[in-house]
């Protein structure tokens, strides 16, 4: 239902219905009454481009952070992407931080009681995000940046996560790698849910034992892997490969291989998962990385452009994308190692 | 002013002359058109916490950022900060994205006519910043972060840009160097020419020339400052030591340097800006990084305090603040090498 339809309906101006459902003083309160109700009944949700005609506001997209943990570099290159999107298209993202779920809960009650946003960027979900439902019940659009698996039809954007940690996983045990360490991300997160399945398929189908004590959850952080590499590189079979889940994670575990003495590509493999951060970029390390790789600026840009659809009214059960994930060769993985190289290594 | 005292100049309650200003249908249009004449006329800045009471909507502090450019490492860790800063607080930042000078005028425009944010935080200045006095006509009250010579007064909050790089340069002269290169940033910029103007004073005081072949301005990549190191390690007489502007320069320094087959520390010393990334650890590199240090995210913190001030109605006259840096000696910098010794590493 379109606003002139809702105006139709009601024998109104389609300005006087969108002043009325804007609480514009030029109409009176009768009107503006029955003009709520109607849309109400009829299920009228107001689009984008008509409330900024009315209010002269740009549309807005609301987002919540978490200040203290999820502000960092995979957001700033997801915001570039969203903020590049958006650009020449009068949308303005709103960020809120909050500190914990209740706040966050209390936030998206607050944002849809004022009306500031038109939709929201929900992202970092759980395999059953009760956030989402809670949008859906408030009836705020939003895109859900990840998965969850919910009975609520909802827009969302995904990479392939599962698909990615297999094939690199598979190319690891393919060169001889038996014992792989999965340096993963919080455990919950869908993201992460999903790199485990893709690991543990790969290891399954190929006949490798799968061992609980080289899965790691943390978050992506320099320093969270270089604590988890010292400690499995000190195990009785330390593994010969890593997977680390960032390029951060990536310079943790790269710091804990040079000060154990062992030399990357040669006495231990690695492929890092890269999101394409521009200061870090996988080629010019030394030892070029190995990565998955899949760009989250490209995905913000991407995301900017599924809000202008939810916007101009398009089904959320008809937007839903899942992006393939590169896999590129470099030097930081090779062949493992024969036990005679890695003893000496050592 | 307050609206208490705006309430009693009218003849009204407090409630009627919020909602008035912030256009309520309760209110009739003659009465409204009283208040905001009134209003105007005694110089009346609406409180943003009777805002927020009058609408339920939360305090909004608005953020312009250059989609192609601005997005970045630096800009993430200032909004973390002012994220951080602003939870509690029931205050929202609003972040517009645009491509050029103006079309972020014209965001400032609709944004002081849309009455969208409460507050603006300016920031990548020049040294006579436009959009600053832009801001003071429209009555957009704005922090601005860094410094610009502008006749009206305003907010600012910066750091001691010009202190911190007299300081680097003078270690550096007095270990021997004579040819400091100076990667620097955007040309024109405050915080850029305030770092030139710091390092000229110290080879002035000292009585080294000035080579303005070893002065670069570019953005704070990897990149650049990787192509800007490796020609200048090319000249006749190469610079001795580096200062980097940040740590994604520096990252290109030392890649530039090392493909030299020079060593940090010994043959080449660097001192380099530390933003303080929680990825980029100077302590962490090999070998450590000596670095002038200055949180961006605290930064941000305090610029979120100082937004409370200027809302809560605290002059901006009184709303200045300039944050000493630190110099943190650690192993890249070193005692110049001597003739032969730097004959013998090339």
């Amino acid at each position: 239902m379109r606003l002139k339809d809702l105006a139709e309906h009601l024998g109104l101006s389609q300005t006087t219905v969108s002043r009325a459902l804007n609480g514009y003083p030029e109409v009176n309160e009768a009107t503006r009454l029955r003009v709520m109700e109607t849309a109400d009944r009829l299920g009228y949700r107001p689009n984008a481009n008509a409330l900024r005609l009315a209010t002269g506001r740009a549309s807005t997209i609301g987002l919540v952070l978490r200040g203290s943990t999820e502000f960092g570099p995979h957001m700033t290159e997801f915001l570039a992407g969203i903020g590049t999107g958006l650009a020449h298209k009068e949308m303005d993202i709103l960020v809120s931080t909050v500190d914990n779920h209740e706040e966050e809960v209390a936030t998206y009650r607050r944002l849809a009681a004022s009306q500031s946003v038109n939709a929201v960027l929900l992202h970092s979900p759980t395999l059953h995000d009760d956030r989402a439902r809670l949008l859906t019940k408030l009836r705020l659009p939003f895109v859900l940046h990840g998965r969850t698996e919910i009975d609520e039809p909802h827009a969302w954007f995904d990479i392939d996560n599962q698909g990615a940690m297999e094939r690199a996983a598979s190319h690891l045990i393919d060169l001889g790698h038996r014992r792989i360490a999965l340096l993963n991300g919080i455990k919950g997160r869908t993201f992460a849910e999903h790199r485990e399945a893709g690991y543990c398929t790969a290891l399954m189908d190929r006949n490798v034992p799968i061992d609980r004590g080289l899965i790691a959850n943390s978050s992506f952080t320099d320093e969270a892997a270089f604590r988890i590499t010292q400690t499995m590189l000190e195990l009785p079979q330390p593994p010969t490969a890593f997977l680390a889940g960032s390029m951060m994670t990536a310079l943790g575990v790269f710091r804990a291989v040079r000060i154990a003495g062992l030399n990357l590509g040669e006495d231990v493999s690695m492929i890092a998962h890269d999101d394409v951060f521009p200061y870090l970029n996988a080629d010019n390390m030394v030892p070029s990385m190995s990565t998955t790789r899949s760009s989250m600026r490209s995905a913000g840009v991407r995301i900017a452009e599924l809000f202008q659809q939810l916007l101009a009214g398009k089904p959320v059960e008809s937007i839903h994308e899942l992006w393939p994930v590169d896999l590129v060769l470099r030097q930081s993985s090779g062949p493992a190692p024969t036990k005679t190289q890695a003893s000496t290594a050592k």
